[in-house]
């Protein structure tokens, strides 16, 4: 097309980021603060998937807190993790629940909780919220 | 009527969805985390049914929660679920309940509540909050 | 139903209204002040009426505004006259404007304004704005 | 006045209720399902009484929250009973518990809720909430 | 009744006002920037008068803006002046209209406007924008 | 100035108040329902004392929460009271509970809290919550 | 995975609707109010494309809004005519123009705007507001 | 006050300001950019003023906007300019205007505005725009 | 500091951007779409100066709109360029004047607009709205 | 630049502050009522770090809670704390908790608690809350 964005558009930027692609991985830094229980809290407005019956794209708004253990979780690399969704065909119970068990297995947190509020189909919206707490970790 | 929505309109839709019918099915998938009890919300704000006394409608945003057992529930069956109500006549008070019954029946819940906020009548609004818990479980 | 509303839960309410039905009938009273360009507008959330394609139910909040000659409307009339789309099959765009002509026919407005806001369908609402000026009257 | 409404304006206007009269009776209907503790909410912004004081009108909305026993509130008795007040000289915490001892002998209810939030005055705002409990029931 | 503001409870009062009435005189004081068009707004949520047709009681939200010419509207006047409409039965539209009419008079203003926004009935909200020009004002 | 208010401005008002005076005096009247836990609140948007240290004006919106015991708290008074401090050095902490000192002082509650949110002073603001329980009370 | 949505999950699913395809198709029905100028809006939180220049994805709010000439836009069609933007990459700017041109193509509107809200990048959001007016037509 | 702030409290704060004054006087700086009619924009929520009648402090949220000719108000000495009034009896119409002539002779700008809110009285709160320009410029 | 980042907390880390300059430089791309007047508007409430004289961090939330004539601003640029203020002195009204006039040099923009909310100082806001038009284009 | 502020515009201002400095330092005075557990809460919005990996600026809003033993925070010299951070490279959730030990350090609170939450990188937003007890303080 003429009128969209063509090659030679992108020669002259010098400063904009390059290609990243979506990934399984989460990365993580170390807790520099072990001593204390204490949350994180992290969101988006950009996440999406695709409905496993009608093929379709799904979206939600994500929330997902934890209480670190010995690891942070650097938030490019979750980023590059939701991105990796984006075609994949999941109910929205199934994705929430499996996302928090993706997080446990990286960050293995004291405790964690992800929230999904997806968009509404047929005049109904639904949202998701799952918990895991480490055996002897109160809840927040 | 000239001026209103004619059958050959229709004639030339080749992607908008065909007919479908109220219905008192609640169907469900299957849980696939049952070993984590989870809150799944499904929010709408197109809930109708008739007053008993006047025969006239009454309008609600409902919200539904429940912590799944073995069965989640389907959405396209819920609306078609709550379609069924369009002619009923019933008391705010009395629908309530009878949706949470009639999904505890279909999903056997471990916990579930429904809310109903109906519009003003005689500048009064009226709400109602009703909620099961399978005995052992505790709430949210 | 045991659970639901019963007949006899009706017979000791003596304050409550009694029964009314749907019409196509808009009722007025005199304009005292037909010297002057004023605005009324009637607001409600609970308008509904049916898609001419599937069949299933849409909702709308809708805005009425005008600006009276001789008559003003009646707002329980138009209740009722709201009431008789409930099972009518019209699409969004034309039934906004088939209400806007059945007002101008009713009132004999100066002006007259219909702003029609449905639900969510696949992701998308759709609101529709239409007006009526009679000749020589500028807009508000 | 001639600007004003006129009785020969009533007299076409065949769908508009007839008048009514403020009420101290609060009427009931029969609650369905005793089994469960349920929340009923019955919200107003249309409450007025009279400062006791200076006479003068003093305005507040109101909630009422219960769970009912046997007995479910009709609205409309409570539309009249609150408009009972509209001539009443009556402190503003003595009419939120005046209004919560009347529902409760008039319901026996196995909790009861009222909080009114009255308008500004010398620059103060006041709110009062009152409740009640059955013995043997734990609030919600 | 026992349970409610009792004579005596007044008695010890010393700073509370004392009584006032309703009243349809409507005070200024001089404007002393005449050579300024410049608007002033007054708003209120305590408006309440009856239904001429079933008698009872309807609530509004006010708001009076004008361009003052030699006058200004003294606030507390205002207060008794809307108190007085507490027993009339008068229709939204009229009302409006009245009062737009008693500031006219009263003021001798420029420009005046009056917005009365009605609570809902019958599921539908009314308001009520009436509005005069002295010949010659350009609206603000 | 000829353009401010002139003390003949005020000779034609009979309707609005007249003078008052601060004052460290807070009224009470009697309690008619002591056998309930019950809590009143009082707002304001219209606190304002002065820094101890620079002599500059702080504002604060203030809330009032109590369940009174024998005394209810006549607002008036309160706003009398508050004024008292239009001229006061103090710190916003120690103002704070100042007040629910006084408070308690003069209601003898059987719980009282008092919340001041004071504006934003480089870049950062300050709000403060104390609280008093009779011994025994249990807090709402 | 076998704690994600299985193909026999599906199996059971009666009333959940059938595979669907992006298109770039955007189909009609006749305007049957064309002597009237009236504005039509449509509004989706879930659009997703892709940058040109790193390959990731972005999302933006639309709103879509046209005064419709001898057509009207079916919004089944218009939500799988978002969708086949789902791997294309384009700038913000771009976009925005492109659908505005397409919708002009397809419907022949007397006017029409388009309105995409990107979200943040760097700290940074983005919005593009695009209109086309045929040429004599006023804006709305 | 043993319980409030003490002389000793302030002698090792070395970094708090130290004392200023309530002043008329308005100061400026350059404006580099009078080739552009731009628009400046000064907003508190502390300003207080006295009744002329009844000697009570009344409250307001100003808004002061112009576009500069020669002369910026440096914002400091609009704080202390403010606060000249603490102790001043004016009513609401006049102090918005006199604070508007005194901004027009300290800055001579092109074009000036200034909104005062003020706090409920009696149910009522009002609120005064004033707008100057200087000839032959045009408002924003 | 123990407790704070290491060095070491990074070397794992394989996704995060690596570093970055603070630049004047305003890149751009091809504007394709030349015949139409279109918006784009950039928001960011991340922008921090210092104050000229005490050297005191000052923060705002920008806005900057414009009709692109060739150009288009790439974001990441803008990022960069926003950065470089963060140690400049300079007052308000200066700073949303020099960004207007740096953008109309870098885009040679059809328009442009920059409005700057700064935060609270001394109980004030500021913020400061500055336009340019090149000489034949009407403002949208 | 010519355009922007200059020395000699600030040669004729009298009356703002003058040259600060960041600063480790945070300062206190005396709590007059330490016999009572009260929460003290300071806000801004005007926080700013650097990212330790890519060297740019990270904003955050800071929410600061304690319960003060014999000291309160001044909120100058807090200020001047936050400042320090400006161009120090740490992770979001390692500066919140020095912040938080800092404080604890400096005011020997009974209870504290820190809340940061940072600015959207990469669609995604994070916060952070930390808190600590005194052994023997119970939380509020
Ligand atoms: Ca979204
Ligand atoms: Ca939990
Ligand atoms: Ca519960
Ligand atoms: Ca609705
Ligand atoms: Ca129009
Ligand atoms: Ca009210
Ligand atoms: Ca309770
Ligand atoms: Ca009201
Ligand atoms: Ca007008
Ligand atoms: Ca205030
Ligand atoms: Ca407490
Ligand atoms: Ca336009
Ligand atoms: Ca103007
Ligand atoms: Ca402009
Ligand atoms: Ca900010
Ligand atoms: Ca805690």
């Amino acid at each position: 097309m003429q009128n969209s964005t063509q090659p030679e558009d992108l020669s002259k930027l010098t400063l904009l980021g390059r290609e990243a692609k979506p990934s399984k991985k989460l990365e993580t830094f170390p807790n520099r603060h072990p001593g204390r229980n204490y949350v994180v809290t992290l969101e988006t407005t950009e996440f999406t998937c695709v409905c496993p019956m009608t093929g379709q794209p799904d979206f939600a708004d994500l929330k997902i807190q934890y209480i670190p253990d010995a690891s942070i979780l650097e938030s490019k690399s979750l980023k590059l993790y939701l991105w990796s969704y984006r075609n994949e065909g999941i109910f929205h119970e199934h994705v929430t629940n499996v996302i928090l068990e993706d997080l446990v297995a990286a960050l293995s947190p004291r405790w964690c909780k992800v929230t999904a509020n997806f968009g509404v189909r047929g005049g109904i919206s639904i949202s998701v919220e799952a918990e895991y707490s480490k055996p002897g970790t109160s809840q927040p």
